[in-house]
């Protein structure tokens, strides 16, 4: 998959200094609405709208605990249509019951009467702690005060996160029908990441034109090569939203099977998976990005089990983090998984040091696979030697800070 | 089910400063053969024998990878008979290939040269370092050294540990006929812990005689409801193990559904959740024991795996550790767990404290939650009020220990 995203790399460029409101047509804004602890720079409370209609597409935690404010958005996506959403970080409005339920269409009708939009056109989003309810007084002082710009994606950006530790951001641009089309995207993660999805929000900003169906297809098959393809902890959040819109503001229309909608496949794609690493790479405590390549299994599916299964072992993790090369562990961590392997068969490399070859263990230089786990991207990669399936994931070490930073996140 | 064992409580006695040469008939020793690193007073290499023949009962890893000892263990049960068990601990001889197949069996025919018996008497069984042969030379030589006697259960105990803080061993007594009847376990964990099973080394012995078929039955309701619903990190072992040996030495034979066989199993029950639940407490870097109870799921399969699940949540882990009540990851652990439940019905508590009822947060004494979660015992129970359906797990915190000890394990 990595192979395929970075040959169709060359259908887009990277737009420098890029954020959702890059795309035509779009407009952000983000106050301090007082729902985060106060800090210096804070922002709380944003809103990112398009001035022109929207095709809108959007993916959800899998988890049966859900915000209700994703119950707003999958009805209010019905149509296929929304032109905005409005995010709070520090409150996740999750286990909140009935009131956290109005609590959630209260915040998404006052967003909407700031744009002056019916309410079905305004989509949600919240992250933050979980069972309390929002504080309502606070955000609707902090709504009134918001204002939106062209120039907001870089505030908005800022606004979504959390425990982030720092804001994720980007664009790409492609020539289509001799115009530029963007597609952009922000994202949030930190904690409670793990597939489908992650605890993660993201939002997808895009000027061409393209129908709804389409838009949520390939929205899903981004999210399955970088969202779901990641795991910070193992524990899928109440909250995960990956929302796309796209405005059309180009006049470029996407139609499945053209050049054009190759390259936006491809230029979604590379947003998506640059989020989704980032989002791995800053995980809570985490001190490297651990990207685990499966070839050869049987399937595809089973490839990317046995990578999430590796990206998501707490002992794996462990051995990263202190550039211990037992990888013992990681073939323990595959066996476990539930896809199949063949112990005979099983090649084994850290970084570009191979550890195993057919199911025996390697001498290798340890001091030199050591070093690649000190390194600030960390590579592990199986060939299982069974068939053509292939898989990817992205994690992080485990710190002891991790475990520091998630003993007291509310009191 | 945790109702249930203290009710069988009463069935049974504990014998104090017990082991598994407890039951008569049984003996043991251990060494220190240098497969550990050196230290005061350690031993890595122990042999546990019955003086008459016995049946033999075996559980073991569901990972695909496993090292040789476990085949060994499987084609030496299949007559249903086996009189003793080698343990090696500081290296598990898993990943080894084809030399580690052939080592696993010949520290198994040196152990049945000790005692003078067929090697198919004799079961076997490694911890330790993945992926490193077996030093055969110092297990020889070790070999050569050992004394079995009535008295040594102590010390074989002692030797299977790895990372364990303390060894873990103890017996039950009932009477039948007339006569005392003694069900023994030793165990050690630390690490890898995971349901299905934990890694774990766990030794039954009783002088009893039992059938096989029935021995196999019985050990496999008691593993259910101990070994199987504990976790430390997800990472279920290549070595997994659970013996037991029968050796009729008192002429108690149990038949199924007579008293003497609900005692049995009782006793049995007892000795399995207690090694479980000490195994869980001394999870590596853990500083305290948490229960997770789930009742009123839909069913029994449900109720487990909402435990199990909570128990093994990184989030929830750290959270207890810090003695934070945020009970939000609790929900959210469940809801991702697979299992079914409905948000609206959940009533959950930390301790004696409500922190939620019919899926609304209460306002509760957090300083009250929080004293619990800093005890040395944490329960969490949640009520989903759907059915009758209930399960329990055992698990413990997640420490900053944790981390730093898993960071150098084999450097």
């Amino acid at each position: 998959m990595v192979q395929e995203a970075r040959s169709a790399a060359r259908l887009f460029e990277v737009v420098p200094d890029s954020n959702v409101t890059s795309p035509a047509g779009f407009v952000a804004g983000a106050v301090y609405a007082g729902i985060k602890t106060p800090g210096p720079g804070k922002l709380d409370l944003s809103v990112l709208w398009s001035e022109r209609p929207c095709t809108a597409a959007g993916l959800f935690t899998t988890n049966l605990v859900r915000a209700p404010v994703v119950a707003v958005c999958e009805q209010h996506l019905r149509s296929g249509k929304a032109r905005g959403v409005v995010v709070n970080a520090g409150c996740a409005n999750a286990c909140t019951g009935e009131e956290g339920r109005r609590n959630a269409e209260t915040v998404t009708a006052w967003a909407s009467a700031l744009v002056g939009a019916e309410s079905e056109a305004m989509l949600a989003a919240s992250t933050g702690v979980i069972g309390h309810q929002l504080p309502m007084e606070k955000i609707q002082a902090g709504m009134a005060e918001l204002r939106l710009s062209p120039t907001g994606g870089a505030e908005f950006a800022r606004a979504i996160i959390t425990t982030d530790s720092h804001p994720k951001t980007l664009a790409v641009r492609f020539e289509a029908d001799g115009r530029a089309v963007t597609v952009a995207g922000a994202a949030k993660g930190a904690g409670m990441i793990h597939p489908n999805m992650a605890t993660m929000l993201a939002f997808i900003t895009t000027d061409a034109a393209v129908a709804a169906a389409d838009l949520q297809a390939m929205l899903r098959r981004s999210a399955d090569r970088s969202f779901n393809a990641i795991t910070i902890d193992g524990d899928t959040s109440t909250n995960d939203t990956l929302l796309a819109l796209a405005n059309g503001a180009t006049g470029v229309a996407i139609t499945p099977g053209t050049p054009a909608a190759a390259a936006f496949q491809a230029g979604l794609d590379h947003v998506c998976q640059t989020l989704a690493r980032q989002v791995a790479r800053d995980g809570e405590g985490a001190t490297r990005l651990m990207e685990v390549r499966v070839e050869g299994a049987r399937t595809d599916e089973d490839a990317g089990r046995h990578a999430r299964t590796v990206a998501g072992s707490m002992l794996v993790k462990s051995a990263v983090h202190g550039a211990d090369p037992n990888w013992g562990r990681i073939l323990a961590a595959m066996g476990r998984s539930g896809a199949y392997l063949e112990e005979p068969s099983v090649d084994l490399w850290v970084g570009d040091v191979q550890v195993m070859a057919g199911g025996r263990p390697l001498a290798f230089d340890e001091a030199l696979a050591s070093a690649h786990l000190k390194g600030e991207n960390v590579l592990i990669r199986a060939q299982l030697n069974l068939g053509t399936g292939t898989g990817i994931a992205w994690g992080c070490d485990l710190s002891e800070e991790y475990v520091t930073f998630n003993s007291d996140y509310t009191t």
